[in-house]
């Protein structure tokens, strides 16, 4: 497919609830999104911003965050020792790939109930039909990363366990003092503080952290302005260190959709990656240090047939 | 740590069983073995191999091959709708990660019973402490990859569900045709036709390759000269399309020990990285067209402390 | 409902392959079968025959046999300490009802492919519409136990891991020596000796006896005369100590069908609870030891919405 | 074991924290405490109470309480259709036995941290070398049944969903409403109507429930005098159809140890089983409707070695 030259947002088709719609820019059967942006030419052109060589593993500890968010469950792994020889080997129960570093397949959450980026439906993620993982996993997830640390230029220090909202403007501030340019296919990495945050914790916060109502962290605010800033990058993903890259909670109110959380339009109309609860703090003191804030990324989801996501499996490299 | 001068395996120092030994060579207390030969230099080398830009994830699909080999289990995953809203999620029960595409860990076996590399004992890897993947993890496994085509470069065919043994004869006569030399640090594939003949085999077949006993696949040849051979490349891993990288059955007899399952050497004594079972059918083509059979490698073993193994969660850019 | 009489056998309406139907006499929507037998007035009468108080759990460790038979997998068990608190919990994975001591519900298998117990249907087993292990959970599996020892009344030794075909002759010296008739809805209970002996055969054996292909089990004979001598006794259930009450291995041939493998008949058409594997050493030899052979059972299977099978969870009680 | 004449509770040892001490009543070695009350003669005399044949299976459906309480997660079953025939198959995973209708194992919980019934210590717990659930399941749990309906004999209404507390003359009311006197061994079971409650209320008030800090739940009270009360009694064990048999949430002030929380009590000192979450709403109401509150009961804890609890697999016969 050649790629189609993006459109700006404001210059996309009109959808409900006064959003704009990102479907089918690249075919009316495309369920890989903007990761088509990942193109052989830039995935080249980023491989020659390894300089010197340091290799950044993106994925927090398996089990971390402690207890997990959102409901899900904490891993258990059984060490076996086979009766045939005496070697060890293991089995993971109970692992859900995005309770820790994660992608959000296309399939996770729709524009609205139902409706799925490029029109997909709610049986066709059932099925295994459209939009789940093994698309992005056999094309692999390769490009530029650019790291923003929100955190380090934010004009005055935040609480990195609460609602922070960050703004464009925030996002410009971070953008320009690491010195890049947005290009198109960017794995735009965002740093907020929160996972770090996290696990170094006291069980009684990491607990409350872990359940939706009580949880709080720093993200993009959701805003339709937030919306057309990211779609404006022309990133194919877009990565945080926090729960879901934009601010939590999100404004689930009916009157709020969909700009209210922000996932319906990122996922269900721009067909974006969302990156999520990656360790970014070394990869981001790293470009704190030498002032290069842009690096390679390679991330191998799994190639689980029907699954809505997957752990990140990503490395940064420098 | 300064990079030692890896010695010749004649000059290493003499093991049990008329063996050599490749441990304390990083110090008495390394985990991670000739990964140590991955370092920045030549991790940046090998990010200049990148020219087209072209991915190739090498992981096989989860549940690949089916029936599992070895007795492992079939993964299962269960597709879940959160009632907190109307997003789907998964969790994955009965995950064997070295059930697919795979790395052994250094504690995954040794070099005999309670016996491990580096002289770690069985208590450090059911403890956890010592060897086990998270090491691996903590670095990545990023480098130069190279392809041996075994298959295509075979002087007569043969049946890659057959135990054909490959001599250092042959990995030569592939390296010369890949037109290769090894460096250290590299990250050595090796395509002996398995996996894809496997998926592409019925039940009744793959079944037989599940079990142990019947199981015939292509590999190296478990000979002290192979041993020998593999150490002076100085490459940090070794990677196959087939089940243990060696021919298969091994010589599990005494006093075949430790040659026989060249695995106590590998793992055991040199600390080697081992792929198995990993998809290098389109990335063998690749090379094959075009001549170029050296190229960028990144993996991202699962950062779960105390395992002997991980999912390959690796990708090769051309 | 009021039971009805129950025909012979040969007064049975006449169904595919020269078999005879015994579906539709509990009503079309009827899903427990002769379960149904376990009538009130039985039920009482049965808690008669508790004379000396003695207790037998009918279960066998859970994990054995070991390893499972017919592809099963082996039972995980975490134990946690949750950081509540300072007490233990459990929780299980991998657990295979059907491993171990255990039900059939009529769900298991049917008639032939396609078609259960009382023309339920592939998909209605699949959606738990019909015939699943809820429907016996919810009534108790409760009534008159007898005990034939096949084993013990044989008029020659023979291996318990043979393919010993116990014939109308065999129930019958057994009934006989254990001096019980038949009552409707009666626990039929079974041994041969196969799980006595699995438990403690060498793991080699135990192996062996885990593969579908290579296991032999003692068990009735799967000939229409003892098709017709099981409806006969208008028991409600039969149980053995072996893997599927009948010998092992059936003949599954299309032209043997349907009392080839008398699960076709027995489940599909009689709607016959079956027991298997179930821990009968000690009642046995307790009935041996003063001569009573009935007594009084209790199981309560586990109320699974739509699950075809479940722990045994069985007690005899003399 | 000749079974000891059992001391009243004030003739009990003295025990830390003004509590009287259980322990070694059995013999030092014991581990199944209070269950050995339940000998032959009174199992048979239990029988003896069948009068009807009426069967009340206690558990409730797998899955509820729903969610489970106290952090325990989901059971997942998977329905697998083997390809070796045309069968169906189920598995287990994340099934937590104290989810539901359960019994705690004399290892799940002590009289202090690392201090368990009959002074086994926590490494004994977790090694499965004492007070674990495989002693219960191997003598199976039997014997006269006698149901105290705390709701319908409360002199007011109370919501089931209130940490409402019953006291001694609650019981006292209850049992001379049920016209019955306790004899050894006794299995008393304690309706207060919170199961029921529970599965009958909305999402949101379940979601409540389900978390420790926000549950409430009617149950005997936390006092010396219950503690008095219930040893005096000299059942065997004490079965609630609420989540801890005793009033929630317990008082875990330090200064309230050991009565606060009874559990201690309960199980670390007296060695009594208790069994938590049955469905006892249909056999209390059999109980009302006739006036019948004594019965036979029978429960086949699940023999899995090293297990502290087991799903309650439990029916009562009238």
């Amino acid at each position: 497919m050649v790629e189609p030259q993006l459109p700006r947002y404001a210059d996309l088709p009109k959808a409900d609830g006064g959003a704009r719609s990102g479907w089918h820019l690249f075919g009316a059967d495309d369920q890989v999104g903007l990761m088509n942006l990942q193109t052989p030419e830039r995935i080249a052109a980023a491989a020659a911003l390894v300089h010197s060589g340091e290799v950044y593993p993106l994925g927090a500890t398996l089990g971390q965050p402690d207890p997990p968010l959102f409901g899900r469950g904490a891993p258990r792994r059984t060490q076996l020792e086979p009766r045939e020889s005496w070697y060890f080997d293991d089995v993971h129960d109970n692992l859900f790939p995005q309770a820790g570093s994660q992608w959000d397949a296309l399939g996770h959450i729709g524009f609205r109930e139902g409706e799925f980026y490029n029109g997909a439906t709610a049986d066709d993620i059932r099925g295994g039909r459209r939009n789940t993982i093994e698309h992005w996993a056999r094309r692999g997830i390769v490009g530029r990363g650019i790291l923003l640390d929100l955190q380090a230029t934010a004009p005055e220090a935040y609480d990195p366990a609460s609602s922070k909202a960050f703004s464009v403007d925030d996002l410009e501030r971070a953008r320009i003092a690491a010195g890049v340019e947005y290009q198109p296919g960017d794995i735009v990495m965002l740093r907020t503080g929160f996972l770090e945050h996290n696990v170094t914790s006291d069980v009684a916060s990491r607990k409350s952290q872990s359940v939706r109502t009580t949880l709080k962290a720093p993200g993009i605010e959701h805003t339709e302005e937030m919306a057309e800033y990211v779609w404006n990058t022309h990133a194919s993903a877009f990565v945080g260190d926090n729960p879901t890259v934009e601010v939590w909670p999100p404004d689930e109110r009916p009157e709020a959709w969909p700009f209210g959380y922000l996932h319906y339009m990122l996922i269900g109309q721009f067909g974006l990656g969302l990156g999520e609860l990656w360790w970014l703090k070394d990869l981001a003191d790293a470009c704190t240090a030498d002032g290069r804030h842009e690096f390679f990324v390679s991330s191998a989801p799994t190639d689980a047939p029907g699954a809505v996501g997957s752990m990140a499996n990503a490395i940064a490299i420098r």
